[in-house]
């Protein structure tokens, strides 16, 4: 098998590590950045450092390309016109809609692999980043079936789950689960920032605001041409928005308690129906425990935990707003676990309870 | 000092057991539930149970009404009826409106202490639940000066911090650190399972999902009373958040960059000068840290930064939705613990980076 690799960052660089170590693959790669090929040649994240992405992709089978969402159209059209008839062209794009133009060419499959957005570059690139996760493909009608095939055992063979969606819900997903979420936190700075110049106490923010404004900002480089890029789903998600809060700002000028408590009601049967798909291996139980804000107790709890064989899906310290003390929420898998949690956290004399 | 305490929950049992414990005062108490008020005395939590509100407040010098907030209005109102007019009273609520009325009373001062809303019941109470928190008082232009001299040297024998604000403005900061994140959360499954229902996909959701609807349908007995009780000012929130959203809709309808990278990189500053406002000791510092989804690995983080002293004010592990790693999102105070922090993580061969 014979890859090329256009763009080799941390999820270029990825793929290269993957394909090489995982299924003895020759690698071509090129970047853009002269630098950033030479590390990546120098990191073994490719076989060959090629001239141009036309150089790169002399003799491809699959070709990846790993560009920026603002460059990806483009990046994607210049490795059709290079790559041969039977090579399979596919990218890693968070949106879908960046890559519309290319769906119609055969060669072409969309692809966003759910990994690794945290850190960057290809001093970052792991063999293993791909390991059990989940990485959308995007196939139309057009897709040529044998390159699909190729394509999809390709990834089987860097360990990732290879999962078929419609493009069009896929960024629909996307704008709900992720892009809505970032807007509605900038959103939410910007409201408090407001209330808090109109007047001059000293602001407490709680857990609930540090925990809904985590990605507030995140970095616009990054995230400017994703909005864009989705904007036509992201704006059907706002505008969905605007109704729900429309909906509820009635209900709280009218002092409708019944309406409220259904509302919320619902939102608590969404939430848990949500949470408990989104995440492998059945319900997540949540656990919530007071403990005093100083070193050593979270290793304390995740300690206890982690002997008895207890995994902690997810984990959130939120001290109280003056830092004397916090509570810990820590989210386990199913009713066997929470209840082992619950012991494990109480037998260490911390107040704990199911959430 | 007599202190009479009327609701004697988490919060009412914590403020039983704190002043007898530090400050020695004799603490009768009251609650509605008479299995509540016996465990209270059990628990040491009051030295006398009473018969009534009225019996509770025989020869109070402070007297503190720890009733929910949908209550709050009566109780405070049946407090001050019973109690002497030398009396300071005071209540526990989340929102300044619901004792609106008590507001004219010179002996009346709303208050609102920042801590123990994760737990509840008199089982969790503690002496030391207020110890270095935040105690928001709502004095007016009518209040006694010698009764909140009273009640604020008596809240500082507890330990805690009390804090003068103004009654409306308590409100709105609530509305916008804390009412409208919940209602943003809820809103935010609300579209999830729209989008998710017209599909037939798997979501995945997210670690931007999860931490944005963390308090999505929390406990409707509590929260309808909260989103009422502050309902003026939850409004305003609300259509400050519809403004906003129009604004950042019609930047996306008009594929406007320019815009959409200044609305995002003020929310940046924003959450930064926020948080770094928000929690004591100075701006606070976010690590990420990639790491295998198993036990051991949070414990691993959190013991090597908690044996060389560096605080972890605020931790968030977040799974990559199909569960096979995850990333640590760790927040320190300063720079010195940010770099020490990433050293020690480093030191474990855990990829880490500075937010």
């Amino acid at each position: 098998m014979h890859v090329a690799v256009v763009g080799v960052g941390l999820i270029g660089g990825s793929i290269g590590l993957a394909a090489r170590t995982h299924t003895g693959a020759r690698v071509s790669g090129w970047d853009p950045d002269a630098g950033v090929l030479a590390a990546a040649l120098q990191r073994g994240a490719v076989d060959r450092a090629a001239a141009s992405v036309a150089d790169a992709l002399v003799g491809a089978e699959v070709a990846f390309v790993a560009a920026p969402v603002g460059r990806l159209g483009a990046a994607v059209a210049e490795t059709l016109a290079a790559a041969a008839a039977d090579c399979a062209v596919t990218d890693v794009g968070s949106t879908k809609r960046a890559v519309l133009d290319a769906q119609s060419d055969p060669r072409f499959i969309g692809g966003h692999p759910l990994a690794g957005a945290e850190t960057s570059g290809v001093a970052n690139a792991r063999a293993d980043l791909f390991d059990g996760a989940t990485w959308y493909l995007t196939p139309t009608p057009r897709t040529a079936g044998v390159l699909y095939e190729r394509l999809h055992r390709l990834l089987v063979g860097f360990g990732a789950r290879p999962t078929a969606v419609d493009a069009e819900l896929h960024d629909r997903l996307m704008a709900a689960v992720s892009h809505l979420p970032h807007v509605l936190a900038n959103v939410l700075v910007a409201q408090a920032a407001g209330a808090i110049a109109a007047g001059e106490a000293v602001p407490a923010t709680g857990p609930s605001f540090r925990d809904a404004t985590r990605v507030a900002g995140s970095n616009s480089t990054i995230w400017t041409d994703i909005y864009l890029s989705n904007r036509d789903a992201l704006i059907a998600e706002i505008d969905g928005t605007l109704g729900r809060l429309q909906t509820v700002r009635g209900a709280l000028a009218g002092a409708d308690a019944t309406a409220i408590t259904e509302w919320n009601d619902a939102a608590r049967t969404h939430r848990d129906a949500l949470l408990g798909t989104g995440l492998a291996g059945g319900a997540v139980q949540e656990l919530r425990a007071s403990v005093p804000n100083r070193p050593g107790v979270v290793a304390e709890i995740a300690l206890a935990l982690g002997r008895a064989g207890v995994n902690i899906v997810d984990m959130s310290l939120s001290p109280s707003p003056d830092g004397s003390q916090g509570v810990v929420a820590l989210w386990v898998h199913g009713d066997e676990d929470a209840k082992r949690g619950l012991d494990l956290i109480a037998a260490l004399e911390i107040p704990v309870v199911r959430a």
